[in-house]
């Protein structure tokens, strides 16, 4: 068995960045940036008003004086004159700032009087003037990689970026095996269960940007899980769920390797999810996850989630592990590093008593991991430990 | 003007909890389940192994006992036989234990000779064995309303629950305003810049599990207003942006009380985002945003988030506020409750200096609004503020 920092390292080994593709703006949301790109104007591009009021020039503004009312300047219709000395243009928030002007009175500290106005209060010292390129340059970038915030989706169409270069969707193939399975809505037979762990699995890995396909359900025997994995052909990731114990019944293994699969791995010392193979097969990649559901969600957060960001190009970096304490004791640990169900409360955290791998009530209801290191001591109420958020 | 907690408060009362939709499971993750759900079976639905090993009666557990090997229990294929005394049955990780057997030896602690075993060292009292319905019973439910999450959508398919009750999602018509304002993509004049806020929106809006629809640009003029706020109609929520001011050009409000607002409030003590209406129009929500891209998307992530939760049924509880402390100085804050778009690093924070409502490159640097009460006086390097994550 290897550790899990050591199963990661190679897991990483068997994933590289997936090419670019160029999508809609209005389709990048949530993508992640592929290359760095670039503004093609000035925001604003000409000196814009900040604020409704009266465009003049700045050696003018003085209390009391009286200008006379030339034009105006609106958004999308500017002014086409210049304003000269005792002129004045009113203008509108986000208008350009008319040639001659170089500052803007509000409109609350004017009065006016047909074409007349009058400073009434003294203006305070900002001009009320937004600088051609003041937010961003011609050629100013959004630098890559980045996954696209909404508020990144606006800057891009301010810069009159339609069209955004962003990492394609790992495609992912998931293959449950066992001749226990049966598709949710089917009757299942006395001794058959619901396959869970793909439909678990495939709501997660969508959610990180890949796109995971559900395969046709493999039986136990060497024909079923072939045509299961000739089904996953063009897959970047080939992810097999249950079959990879060591039970006789277990062929995942055996078919894969007769199919191409360079074993990097075999089993890694978790809890839960002891059983875990990877490696290489042709064009993929290939993890055989347990097929215990809380094993196989939990596998999939810990080893699936960082080979989905390393394809996206995104920081594979581990996962920083935050603090909480305690509130109820733990025994001791055993040789495996233990992903415990826990409840987080604020700073407050405490493991689920039950923690068989079996249990998807007590997954869901959990929110966070409470992480033990191998052999980690017993805990008291008020210790210290690591965790990761569900 | 109006506080913010007022305005949250009267937006609240402009909307309500939609209806549900059924969708099958595999669209389900990330929706709001509409209505508490039931398993339709017990799981595990047989008392099942958690492990590979031999089957026996408990009675039978001793260490240098010897037993015949009668049969084989794999996952889907059952024993159909009793296991009686001095008898065990090679039994695999989740297949049912036989009739007879109520104990599971695991194979580490076996030898086997033909189809004799030994008990070579002395097992743990633990039976190795998951109880019929360990995880959840017939009727067992999973309670809405709730966002579905990876491990819930496994627990569904599990609870053989292939259609799912969702609240359907809010339909949110986007209408930017303005003669100034172009499409990404298009061409500007020179007095145009490209429409970013109902791109940003949208990406905020959809993140939120609703149904953004961008309309064509409405212009300042009454026809082209009215044609906007025809194809939003069939929206629950229509969200204006621009034209809310009080320019001369801004007819926003006008066009909208013609068509039946009922305007329940305008102005927020806020900032940014200082211009903003609302009310019931006919069958729908109605919001009037700002039309400075940093105030539309602040606006949007305080007022518009929390309606859209409310639509799906979701807690509308204002969000927790989080503690961070400076390290930079703040000066005193003015009438309006400050969003001040800032860099959280651990639990420091900073705010930005160029606070500019127009600076999309600064939005998107941040990670965090700073938020100041109205008049909140200057604090310190080292002060605890409060923030929300963007």
């Amino acid at each position: 068995m290897i550790t899990v920092d050591d199963a990661l390292a190679q897991l990483m080994t068997l994933v590289s960045v997936l090419e670019a593709e160029d999508v809609p703006l209005i389709e990048a949301a949530g993508r992640v940036l592929a290359a760095d790109v670039s503004a093609r104007r000035d925001q604003p591009p000409f000196a814009a008003s900040a604020m409704d009021g009266y465009a003049l020039k700045s050696t003018e503004v003085e209390q009391h004086s009286i200008l006379k009312v030339i034009g105006e300047s609106a958004a999308g219709h500017r002014f086409d004159g210049q304003v000269g000395p005792g002129q004045a243009v009113r203008i509108f928030t986000g208008a350009p700032v008319p040639e001659g002007a170089d500052f803007v009175v509000i409109q609350e500290d004017i009065t006016r009087n047909g074409d007349l106005i009058t400073i009434a209060n003294a203006p305070s010292s900002n001009s009320n003037i937004r600088a051609k390129g003041n937010d961003f340059a011609i050629g100013s970038t959004l630098d890559a990689p980045r996954v696209l915030t909404p508020s990144d989706i606006a800057l891009l169409a301010s810069m009159n970026v339609a069209t955004v270069p962003v990492i394609r969707r790992p495609d992912v193939a998931l293959i449950s095996t066992g001749d226990e399975l049966v598709m949710p809505g089917d009757t299942p037979g006395p001794d058959q269960i619901i396959a869970s762990n793909t439909f678990g699995l495939k709501a997660m890995i969508d959610a990180l940007g890949a796109h995971a396909r559900i395969l046709p359900i493999a039986r136990d025997n060497t024909a079923s899980l072939r045509t299961a994995f000739k089904l996953a052909r063009g897959a970047d990731l080939v992810i097999t769920i249950g079959g990879a114990s060591v039970g006789d019944h277990d062929l995942v293994g055996k078919v894969a390797a007769d199919l191409g699969l360079e074993q990097s791995f075999y089993k890694v010392a978790m809890r839960p999810g002891k059983p875990l193979m990877a490696g290489r097969m042709n064009e993929a990649a290939m993890v055989g996850l347990p097929g215990n559901p809380v094993s196989a969600m939990i596998c999939g957060k810990i080893f699936i989630a960082p080979m989905i960001e390393a394809m996206l190009g995104l920081d594979t970096n581990a996962p920083t592990l935050l603090k909480a304490q305690l509130t109820e004791p733990l025994t001791a640990n055993g040789p495996r590093q233990h992903y415990m169900r826990a409840l987080l409360d604020g700073s407050e955290i405490r493991a689920f008593d039950r923690q068989d791998s079996a249990l998807l009530t007590v997954l869901a209801s959990a929110n966070a991991l409470l992480i033990r290191a191998p052999f980690d001591p017993a805990r008291k109420t008020g210790e210290i430990v690591d965790y990761l958020p569900l």
